[in-house]
């Protein structure tokens, strides 16, 4: 029997992922990509197998279960499969289910952390998600576009809005408007600013900036697709501190 | 003029950076080290400057400030200054406040992300901080031991309790009965699940387990010390189905 190594591909950048990840692809004996690892992909020597989980799901309809069960075949075949996972693999990446799903079927495994996107993306377009006197916590949580409906209600908006820190929120484009409701019904103001990074740190990263008050139209207007994190909270101002102005 | 790098060291584990913060070093003129950054110091290459920022500080009662100029000093010197911190640089590490410093003075700099013990630790003790079903939103907090008094009571404690989603705290050992102590009085049950981890992903680190109800009993009485990341939420009962138990 094999072990199936859970690995954080960190958010695109190839040079943002650990050594130890780029150790274990080199060594593995097949990789199990998914969409989510874009530039990452590039890491992987000439020859070795590859499975794409991202067209293999799309073509075979295959579900979560279907991933986890390929995995577990995959160790019968195999001494090291190493299955990369956009960002960490237990930041809204399923690791923890896949992992109980792995030790329940005895299969032997280990877990790597990665470089969130949702810290990440944020960091490349110099927004600090913490700052003294301005956000001293952060919360994470997932817009949900791609989970079931039910799971969206179980947030606590009341609660998120009123943190006081910064809001991150994963996979949020698609249910931006519904996402931007909850916080202001919840009493966040119109003006609070907001960032909506969209592809961090890959080629075609880009950022649009408004408040909660006009993001929903910005975004519209910019056309702005998934996947994308979203951040709400004064540190997107301190960008402005950040970045160069070359035209002053 | 030399351009500075703060870089996140990641949560201890030397193969834990990425890949470009391991050729930064190598390519640096000098690297500021801290007592964060752990075994990572490893991977500089015998015979390049390294200035122990932990060290200095202490002996010559270096503060933020003079951390601060100290890089801007160096940047005059040196063409790459790599500022090695642990974790990432944007949360909790002031890697915002120095940037802000940094630009302010008009030396060129770059940040990169790394792995923060806030998912690291809790991973590497085989917590997943999000779970289907048990939590689908992560705050990150600090307990601030090392920051003004008035930092701590700027945390609006009764949103947290109610955020129904994993609470990780960093640096809150010195103060874990406080932090306990407003987690109860603001709702939070006894019974909910508490991990504290201490020194994760070094060679000494070391979980204890407890609630709410316990966790400062049990955390004077295994002697856990600073630094230390503290979970709570059920995603810590996860480990249970995680662990291997050998007894079994």
């Amino acid at each position: 029997m094999g072990k199936v190594y859970l690995v954080g591909a960190g958010p695109g950048d190839p040079e943002l992922i650990s050594l130890k990840a780029y150790r274990l692809i080199q060594e593995a004996d097949v990789v199990l990509v998914d969409n989510l690892v874009f530039g990452v992909k590039k890491l992987i020597p000439e020859g070795k197998k590859v499975i794409d989980i991202g067209k293999t799901a799309k073509e075979h309809k295959l579900s979560q279960d279907g991933i986890n069960m390929l995995m577990v075949d995959l160790s019968e075949q195999y001494d090291k499969v190493v299955r990369l996972k956009g960002g960490d693999p237990y930041i809204f990446g399923r690791g923890g289910e896949e992992a109980v799903f792995l030790r329940e079927h005895g299969v032997d495994f280990d877990v790597v952390p990665g470089i969130t996107s949702a810290v990440a993306a944020p960091a490349y377009f110099s927004i600090p998600l913490t700052y003294r006197g301005i956000s001293s916590a952060v919360t994470v949580i997932t817009g949900h576009e791609m989970e079931e409906k039910e799971e969206i209600d179980s947030i606590n908006w009341e609660a998120i809005a009123n943190l006081t820190g910064t809001l991150v929120i994963l996979m949020g484009v698609g249910n931006l408007a519904k996402n931007v409701d909850n916080l202001l019904k919840h009493g966040l103001r119109a003006e609070t600013p907001v960032a909506v990074i969209e592809k961090g740190f890959t080629e075609d990263a880009r950022i649009v900036v408004g408040t909660l008050g006009n993001i929903v139209e910005v975004a519209a207007k910019e056309k702005v697709k998934p996947p994308a994190v979203i951040v709400v909270g004064d540190v997107v101002n301190v960008r402005e501190k950040l970045i160069l102005h070359p035209e002053k």
